[in-house]
């Protein structure tokens, strides 16, 4: 591969060049590294979108009617959907994506799907390199999808500026997020299929237990009703995104944000790398393949032994700080 | 917390000091490491049954059938409740391990739920602790009940000595189980809610699909019609459940099993104890807050500023093999 004419290509917004990086950033390896290393400076500029919520709430729908929305307004709209792990849940979660197929002749759409394959971790770290592609492509929008199931799922949610949760009347995911906390991470909730009965009852119960939730600053969650199969709710939402970022942007908690999801990323490839060089170094040091005997007959713990192992990774360790 | 007396309590069988000893583990403190060191020369003998499936394929009504079984043949069983790391899910699981609760006044039966709080991976290290810390009190069977959405999820069904896949007629899961290659990870296939059209097409699917996978040595998996609820199906489980612990050690797979497990256990544990330790590094090392800065000016990638921060933690980093 070509980088430079491949960087190149990103920039200019080709969308099959935007698909060849994703790919390598995907496969972890280091030519998606070196893609990073070059794009890195002119990706800072995108709206990242979280949409997140269970399986069957819509999420995939509402996403369709928010890209129109967002082309409307004339900005360029790219969507990263996230698989679950599951091997089991997949393939339902394909199906729906093949809706936002409508916007496949648009070239100011880019629609991908990621896959978690590889060890935990590689998901995340894949979508956050994605993203910052699709920024220096131009797209003034990234929207993440993810299912709100697994924790890394929940933890690229959690990378947006704006998260919008989705939720539907009868399933009992609002006593659920409720119950969990998870109302913290929403910035927009969406009660969807809003025709459904018991809409108005689960916006109430949302509302009023945001009252309990600490939210940063000025801004108090908004909850919309919407039906994204009609695109209803659809405009309202996407006005309620932008005047987020706004929020964002004059409160100074986009930096804030950023901060602190860089420091989580940083900690991410950190944690890989180290369980990588271990695995690596695994094969070939004497001392490991020793400890691991010890740990399979019991002579040692487990905890015990990683110790061991992160001080031989470590050297010394005297600390740089 | 006296150790002494909790480990004796444990070794003993007393079902408080368990939960104690497996909630010290959870929360990831030192006490739960001395408490595995001192455990973990008796915590070898346990047989490790892991049941995994979509969630409403029954998992925990089989379960329960197991329980029944086992408690027969004059074994003591324990169980290990995975809950998914979504707060969206939680709810309807928990409420199905209610039923579960019939075996509460059974000396010889320990059920324990083990949720996913904290940062991934530590789920996956704690299950592997608790399995243990159950081992040591004397339970001949212990069973991981995980829902096989999330991949660390996956993982700790994996670290099972025998894995039952729970599937059922119509939902779709052997399609995508078949496509997905996760059938190489069960020993054993149920078939639950049999009494549903589609259950042989189903079991027919499954078996067709099995001779396209390369199973170890002379262990053809079995795939069993169930219907967990009536616990028609269950002995039949139980009995081919032993007959792959047998199979496991003629055939020295067990030996195999365990030390790719540990090994894989080992470098989870690395991979966390490296995120850990870069995260509290973080708040005191000028080097990081200034290379932070600069991943947010843009100025270098999270790549290279990972690499830089990983140096800085292994110094310099010349190998001990």
């Amino acid at each position: 591969v070509d980088l430079e004419l491949l960087t190149q290509d990103v920039r200019a917004g080709n969308h099959r060049a935007l698909a060849r990086a994703i790919s390598l950033v995907e496969s972890g390896g280091s030519q998606g590294k070196e893609v990073m290393k070059r794009l890195f400076a002119s990706s800072g500029k995108a709206h990242l979108i979280g949409v997140t919520g269970s399986p069957g709430v819509g999420k995939s729908t509402l996403v369709d009617a928010l890209i129109t929305q967002v082309r409307k307004d004339d900005l360029n709209v790219a969507v990263l959907a996230i698989d679950p792990t599951s091997p089991f849940t997949g393939g339902a979660i394909l199906g729906d994506r093949i809706r936002m197929q409508d916007h496949t002749l648009d070239q100011g759409v880019f629609i991908r799907s990621m896959a978690n394959r590889g060890h935990s971790g590689g998901i995340a770290i894949a979508t956050y390199d994605a993203a910052r592609i699709l920024a220096s492509a131009g797209f003034d929008i990234v929207i993440i999808e993810t299912v709100g199931v697994g924790q890394s799922e929940l933890a690229i949610a959690q990378t947006a500026d704006t998260t919008i949760l989705v939720l539907m009347p009868g399933s009992g995911d609002d006593v659920q997020a409720i119950k969990s906390g998870i109302m913290e991470i929403g910035d927009i909730f969406v009660v969807n299929k809003a025709d459904l009965p018991g809409a108005d009852k689960c916006k109430a119960e949302i509302v009023s237990s945001l009252e309990l939730v600490h939210h940063p600053k000025a801004w108090r969650p908004p909850v919309v009703l919407a039906c994204a199969e009609t695109k209803e709710g659809a405009e309202e939402i996407w006005r309620l995104t932008e005047k987020h970022k706004d929020f964002l942007l004059e409160s100074g908690l986009l930096a804030e944000r950023r901060r602190e999801k860089i420091k989580a990323e940083l900690s991410e490839i950190v944690a890989v790398t180290a369980r990588d060089r271990f695995l690596s170094k695994m094969n070939t040091s004497a001392h490991m393949q020793k400890l691991l005997a010890e740990v399979i007959d019991l002579k040692i713990d487990t905890h015990s032994a990683a110790q061991e192992l992160i001080n031989d990774l470590l050297g010394a360790q005297s600390g740089s700080s």
